[in-house]
């Protein structure tokens, strides 16, 4: 039953709109939209425009805060996001560590995946807005802590940094994961890329960087051919304890 | 608690054996380990070798199936499936359903996420092997259905194909998906992946058809760079209700 | 020793401009350039400006018309004429056919290379505009043809073709090579390469489609990382007769 | 008119044979081959096996060079050797030089286009080969020289370096280069790509590092997939004066 102040999606035929119940009249296309009658109700459910046009309730995937969230830096891509959720094969047993925090976006993607999340974020600022984006977003198990992530001494499943590396940072995540743990280092450039790598060498089980190069498939009347747009984000370090 | 039939991977100075407390005696170049002796132990805990080494015990995960699971046909590879994870945001909430089956890696990885995953094969031998790669995993929430999944009628979140993929199976997957859910196709060939566009583009909100070029960077003596190993596996089509 | 007509490139400290002594007058960020002294100069001398600023005069190369000659479309890069080089080995005995002439410069390029090009243009207002081109670029090896390439009926070693592909020109690209001669046909469209390729197939000895992705390396301060920028531009098919 | 030691080559139906009139006898599966018959013969003519059988002659172009020569290292592929081509715009009025020679393939492609190219090999018995290769090939317009390409004071339109790069290499080739020529280096790894670059920035006028991915499309039954074989093979960069 959805309250006054959890995020939903009403959409219709395509169109979207990212609002709370609280949020009280909504201007659309369609026609006034009354946000109050979507408390007690069920996503599935649907609710009408004062001239009567249907709108159908959903609650939001991480793929929508991705989408609406606010940001503070660019966030990583779901799909680099799920690059590391595959590649280290994380699960709903799992204790995650993440760090920065940034927009939040990443750790909420790992919070609808692992069993809790522990993100840091050193921008007192950026903690507290993500900290609205995660308690917006109804996420229960996903901690922001505004601190440094080495001064963290509990252990962990995965490690994931997306941060300005050090090799002490290597080190470190090494030393809070248990046997068999990931650590995922993402990082936008190639030296960062090797760093991780060079600090990860002798110190861990398996390492592998990556670079994922992915392409939207243009389809039009013309043909089919790659987008000319991104296809670039960054390199992916995974290294097993 | 580990069980008698439970799957464990004991390891050592990154050598690492998958294996069960009930398989007896196993003999490795650190000397004969007695598996018994792990039952009753908890992942972290060390057992030894006749000759007095240390193994740690740990639970496996969804990466180490990939690694040791009988095969009956090439899984798709863990980027794939965390492509599909990151680009649906698939999570703990989800009702996930899964065709075809095969040997039952991206169900177990999928399992891993979601609150549960209903899995189709039409192969009632890959079905029934699949069926004992996943008992043997423990997991709990992953149901494999011998048969043709165009039967299904329960409603999903998310719904992910990997099979011969014809129309049919894009307006099946419509039918029985929740207002904002994913389907996504996984399709080896550019001619099947044209056929899930086209076959999305006018029944979904949203489609786009990508492909990802994954690159090992291998970093040795000489200097860096992209592995002249694999880097095509296919191409991932997803569709939003 | 430089005509009135020629085209030039002057230059100073990585600026240039393309100008021909005729041109009388320009005005630069150096100071005023009276171009008639170019006249009689050779590549490699100098002028000056009225306020003295010496400026180096050079002869244009095909790199240069890509940057400044008139585009009726959007021209080949010089990447991919560059590999159409490569691949069919081209050399100075080589008679080449090349259509659609456009702007005129993938056969700008080839007349630099091979002994003599025939470009044909069905629209008889870019062949007039490149033939310009052309005569401005001094080039005397290269004869821009208004009509079909179809009607064509000597033989050559390589066949260029960059137009609205069919399987028509494949077989009369085939019909007018001499032994051991290439077919290259550069197709922007998925659907078109595969219209070269299974038009060649049964007819040429050899046959393959291939997809460069070419990336700019950005090398900033921060670190070095593939451009985001352009890195499809299309397909290559390489017939051998 | 084809003398007894000039290169040719002889084809049916696709199959191929790289010989000399002088080489005698040659058995093939569609019979026995006097080889001595193509002396005075023109390419195009057709001589005949001792069954009848008919075979076309033709004169090797760069591409059949690059198949058939005697290797001392792995050469540079025809498809880089194209870009180097493409991206510096060389053409028949350019002195080239090059250096290593290596197998001689590079140089040989670069002497079908340019006027002149001198070619620098460090390594006697590697200069030696490469000789060989190009008396063979009836290439007149290429030097090999053995000795070290740092010593060479001449003057030319495009400098190719495929060799151990060092920034002396770099300042060199800046030396020797006319205003408006090219240096192309080609380095299979990132870092002397990065040394390319770093050494080349504030020297030349235009500087650039790319990394081409060329990827062969197999197009089969079962449709069609970009190869999943060798795609990476080094950075090409390009520098201007």
């Amino acid at each position: 039953m959805i309250g006054l102040s959890d995020r939903v999606i009403i959409s219709s035929n395509g169109k979207s709109w990212f609002v709370r119940p609280s949020d009280g009249k909504l201007g659309t296309d369609l026609g006034l939209v009354d946000l109050e009658q979507i408390v007690g109700k069920e996503p599935g459910d649907v609710i009408c425009t004062h001239s009567g046009r249907e709108l159908s309730i959903r609650l939001p995937r991480s793929t929508d805060f991705f989408e609406y969230a606010k940001r503070s830096t660019a966030p990583m891509l779901p799909r680099d996001i799920g690059l590391v959720i595959g590649l280290t094969g994380m699960n709903k047993h799992d204790h995650v560590l993440d760090a920065g925090t940034g927009s939040g976006i990443s750790a909420i993607f790992f919070a609808g995946v692992a069993a809790h999340v522990t993100s840091y974020e050193r921008r007192a600022e950026s903690a507290e807005q993500a900290r609205l984006t995660v308690s917006d977003a109804g996420i229960q198990n996903l901690e922001i802590i505004s601190g440094d992530i080495l001064k963290e001494t509990r252990m962990y499943d995965v490690v994931h940094l997306d941060l300005g590396l050090t090799k002490e940072h290597v080190i470190h995540a090494h030393s809070v994961l248990k046997p068999g743990g990931y650590l995922a280092c993402y990082t936008p450039f190639f030296e960062q890329m090797a760093l991780a790598f060079d600090s990860a060498k002798n110190l861990f089980v398996e390492c592998s960087s990556y670079e994922c190069i992915m392409r939207d498939m243009d389809r039009g009347e013309r043909g089919t051919r790659p987008s000319t747009r991104v296809c670039h984000s960054g390199y992916i370090t995974i290294m097993r304890k």
